[in-house]
């Protein structure tokens, strides 16, 4: 895998680059849709494609492994097969979702054990066995597995944790690097900082990470609750540290303004479920603005959903149409309304990335943001 | 509206035509997919276009009156406009609905009152108001208002009802003639054929309906739980009445089957429910019998959805990631699921339609009912 620095911003840490996986090259900053279970829910692949324009998807370890599960992915090929997408795939650690999802979990130097929310069958992470099932799964990038700590969370407990996830990186090392590509294409490990809001915690782990010297580096724990303030400090104390080589990855963020808050503090990555999540409770995100289409207001509204969009959804159907179509609970308003979404979240990232190439974001992230936490 | 008759089949009463539309040219045997509240459910209108190849689409008045509402669809410029499907769009009467669905419904001479499914809200619909309301809704091809018997059903009650379904036409026929089309283009009424079961009814049904000399004829009031051999027999004796020189309608049917033989028969025009809601099930419709996706089975097969199937889902996932989907209640599954049976449906009345220009009608039809009802 190779990363290139192809520009940073000279008002702002912003940078664009480019990242080569052996699934194909994604221009930076990217965003990844979450695709949990092998699908983003409600889109095709072939609208994530050619509709969307993502670059790359994220997939959910801890929902792969207990559905369809690593001997169906095995036989199929691996997630590119199974699902037939061509790009490149990074998947989660599982930790998150165990920790999150699971009822009854238990944690301990050795791993996790945890019930499947589906069937409340007994099993065990590992990070060994985090490595191996990502293998399988046939990540291109695979994350490392660490300990997710909640927010609040007090000096000690977040010490403590932290200080795990970095014992069990040495471990998630070790075995990536005593395993095989599984499906003879490369694949890459990406270590994950954790520390909570703590300045001193968090500088202590981007040194230790850093210093394990892997082809990106993510930052895991925030967007958990603390306030966006806490979120960017932290974002922007870890940049100084990593490396501008690589490229950095903050999990599970955002909203469209804490995207180009982070793109500016140094962020070439990121993931969240919140396009896809809010779509389907009829959230849109546009450049004017957040609407929520079930509001009575957009009740005989014809126009377009969004006519600065760029999806054909955007121009195709009107928001008095997808008002009905989400207080009728039809699918196809999930549809719409996911597809306007992420076609938005990357339309974004992507005209970051011209500003940043072009030596115009600064001022630009500072209008939008503005109109990005409207509601409308 | 024009209907041209392009062949008749020597071997079968099977027909090949062409219905001209406001909105489009129709080519016979059609097969229209069901959009219950101006959404085929989970298929955007430009994969019904471009994917499955509908000619025209179903309305259902009962529940596009209560939602949207007509204030709506009126201000929006009609149906067409509201959902952007500039195709045909027949829209029911709303009397099989009001039946079927609603709790609490009052049939009268002069029309009924039921409660609304959504709210309980109090309505009433009559052969006039259904005139309008479908006018309002924009259709190309609006059905009279009928009651649709249950079965089994008495004579007696069979008869009587027929008789209160012959009275609500003429009053169908004069509100109908003595309004404007709604928006500017020719909208046209069709009559619906009752009688149960019973062949006495339903040839004085059929020759009172003939009588009326509207553009097309319908056959209400079958494939409501009748075995297959009633429903034929009724559908070949009416079709022996009907003028050959309309287009016939068979209401509500039904399975791959039920569509070759009834084609056979001399019906022009389909709908059902059927490809649409058990593709949401899981149930897949093939040339080679039916296919249910959550099959155990199905589990490691990693071929195509359909390799004789004619839409891009068909090659593009394969069994096993589709089974995946619809255990793990994803909406993927039912997008592909939909696309699937509804452009397995369109395939197959156009393959109908090619047999019967072509002479070839009669033996591949019997041919492939013995597949189409195979388990697989």
């Amino acid at each position: 895998m190779k990363f290139t620095l192809q520009a940073t911003d000279t008002h702002s840490m912003a940078r664009a680059g480019e990242l080569t996986t052996a699934h194909g090259t994604i221009q930076t900053p990217m965003f990844m849709p979450v695709g949990t279970a092998g699908t983003v829910k409600s889109v095709h692949q072939r609208e994530l494609k050619d509709d969307i324009h993502a670059q790359i998807i994220l997939g959910n370890t801890y929902h792969l492994y207990l559905r369809p599960g690593l001997e169906i992915l095995e036989k199929a090929g691996g997630l590119h097969a199974f699902m037939n997408w061509s790009g490149p795939i990074l998947t989660d650690s599982g930790g998150f979702q165990v920790y999150s999802l699971s009822d009854r979990r238990k944690i301990r130097e050795e791993g996790v054990s945890f019930s499947s929310h589906i069937d409340g069958s007994k099993h065990f992470f590992s990070p060994e066995n985090v490595m191996d099932i990502q293998r399988t799964i046939g990540a291109d990038i695979i994350m490392a597995f660490d300990e997710c700590t909640h927010y609040p969370c007090d000096h000690r407990h977040a010490k403590r944790s932290m200080e795990m996830t970095h014992r069990w990186l040495k471990r998630c090392i070790a075995r990536f690097n005593s395993t095989e590509n599984k499906y003879g294409y490369e694949q890459v490990l990406f270590p994950i900082i954790q520390g909570s809001t703590f300045s001193d915690l968090r500088k202590q782990s981007a040194e230790f990470i850093a210093g394990c010297d892997l082809p990106g580096n993510a930052i895991g724990g925030l967007s958990v609750g603390e306030p966006a303030e806490d979120m960017y400090k932290i974002t922007r104390e870890v940049c100084s540290i990593l490396p501008a080589s690589k490229p950095r990855y903050l999990m599970g963020v955002g909203t469209p303004a804490n995207i180009l808050e982070c793109i500016a503090l140094g962020i070439d990555q990121f993931d969240c479920v919140m396009p896809t999540r809010n779509a389907r409770n009829g959230m849109l995100f546009t450049g004017e603005g957040i609407v929520n289409i079930r509001n009575e207001k957009w009740k005989e509204v014809f126009s377009e959903v969004d006519p600065d969009g760029k999806c054909f959804v955007d121009h195709y159907y009107n928001r008095a149409y997808l008002r009905h179509l989400t207080i009728s609970k039809e699918i196809l308003a999930a549809q719409i309304a996911t597809l306007h979404n992420l076609s938005f979240y990357i339309r974004l990232v992507t005209e970051a990335r011209e500003r940043i190439l072009s030596g115009t974001f600064a001022g630009w992230k500072n209008e939008m943001v503005k109109k990005l936490v409207r509601r409308i």
